[in-house]
């Protein structure tokens, strides 16, 4: 059975993980065959009142938050190797930009979180695909920035985000909500989700089209092998 | 449009919603044609580390934690009347028999949340279908268990839940995870989903089935009226 790890990376889209979106992508990789591996950062989080959108004097547990989507089956991302994965996911969420690396403070300055930057570099030189949903392109960007990797992503079609992936050396694809980017060379697939999506199953058809495709770039390795 | 109204107690299956089940709610509610109205009661609730499964010293608000669920776009129960909706669904999770009602606490001797009673018997006055999935079936013979109701309903195969439902002058129907119990005279829709699914794609079949008989009820209502 294939291994998918999924990145979270706390529970709510204002400071964690989109959770429609993560929900959906352990949905797909079930439907479609594949085992999903929770894991995220044990490290600290920003809570946002998600009625008011403002920030709360509260600080809350990304891998504890996290194990709500999971239901407590879930890692810290710093024990999980690349070679136990053959695919990895990453919802969106501003979680994925404030949590997992610091492009929502930083724009093209960020930086990412050691473990998530060193699990996603291994992945990448073992050639396993990688599927980024919503604002987590700008993770993969981010990771990337120094190596001679150039992701094709998309993020939808926000002009100021796509150009901030430009400056952290990604090439940047305008897509629909119901659309996916996929760049063979590095296996990296992505869809704009709640970047752009307005209905829920919109979303939903993107992040199905981007499991499948993940999981086919898996398939297609492995025939390659035989 | 078909507005329906979506009742949260929280963001996680320990203390408050389960989260794929509510997921699945606005998925399938969205894809088959109806609008979804998400609201919560306004009223603390006790944490659970979901990692631990063990209580923590915190309390959180079950209408805020919801909203992350929501994506912001939620209302106060007490402010819903069952005359703007046409049918109610309920997910499962603790939050269901901890918040909206304390059959966790008390089991039979259960008393529901008033406002959660209130529009549950409204809907049921109107002839307006309920779909309850999970444990929230003991909600349900909780809010009419005093009432002339006698809901048919199905928590899956649980011999304990099941004869604690009929205590409550519920009548139980054993199903599988990927099948609806149908009580057509009350207009009541149950899915055991996570009672008894260890699968997330299993759940989210019987959620599926679940919506479609709830939204052909409300279609076959407003035929009838013609």
């Amino acid at each position: 059975m294939i291994k998918t790890g999924l990145i979270l990376s706390g529970c709510g889209y204002l400071d964690g993980s989109e959770i429609h979106e993560a929900v959906f992508s352990l949905y797909f990789l079930d439907k479609y065959g594949a085992e999903a591996i929770c894991m995220a950062p044990d490290m600290n989080l920003n809570v946002m009142n998600h009625i008011t959108n403002k920030p709360v004097p509260e600080t809350r547990n990304v891998l504890i938050e996290s194990a709500r989507i999971a239901r407590g089956k879930i890692r810290n991302i710093k024990d999980v190797k690349a070679s136990e994965l053959d695919a990895v996911i990453l919802p969106g969420g501003f979680g994925a930009a404030k949590n997992l690396c610091d492009f929502a403070a930083k724009g093209p300055q960020a930086a990412p979180h050691p473990e998530v930057a060193r699990l996603l570099r291994e992945m990448h030189r073992l050639k396993k695909p990688i599927g980024a949903i919503c604002i987590s392109p700008a993770l993969i960007a981010c990771v990337f920035k120094e190596e001679p990797v150039k992701p094709l992503l998309t993020i939808g079609t926000d002009k100021q985000t796509a150009e901030a992936l430009r400056k952290m050396n990604a090439r940047h694809e305008s897509h629909s909500v119901r659309e996916i980017a996929v760049d063979r060379e590095n296996k990296i697939v992505s869809t704009p989700a709640y970047m752009l999506g307005e209905r829920i199953s919109d979303v939903g058809d993107g992040i199905e089209k981007l499991i499948r495709e993940v999981l086919s770039l898996v398939r297609q390795s492995a025939e390659a092998l035989r």
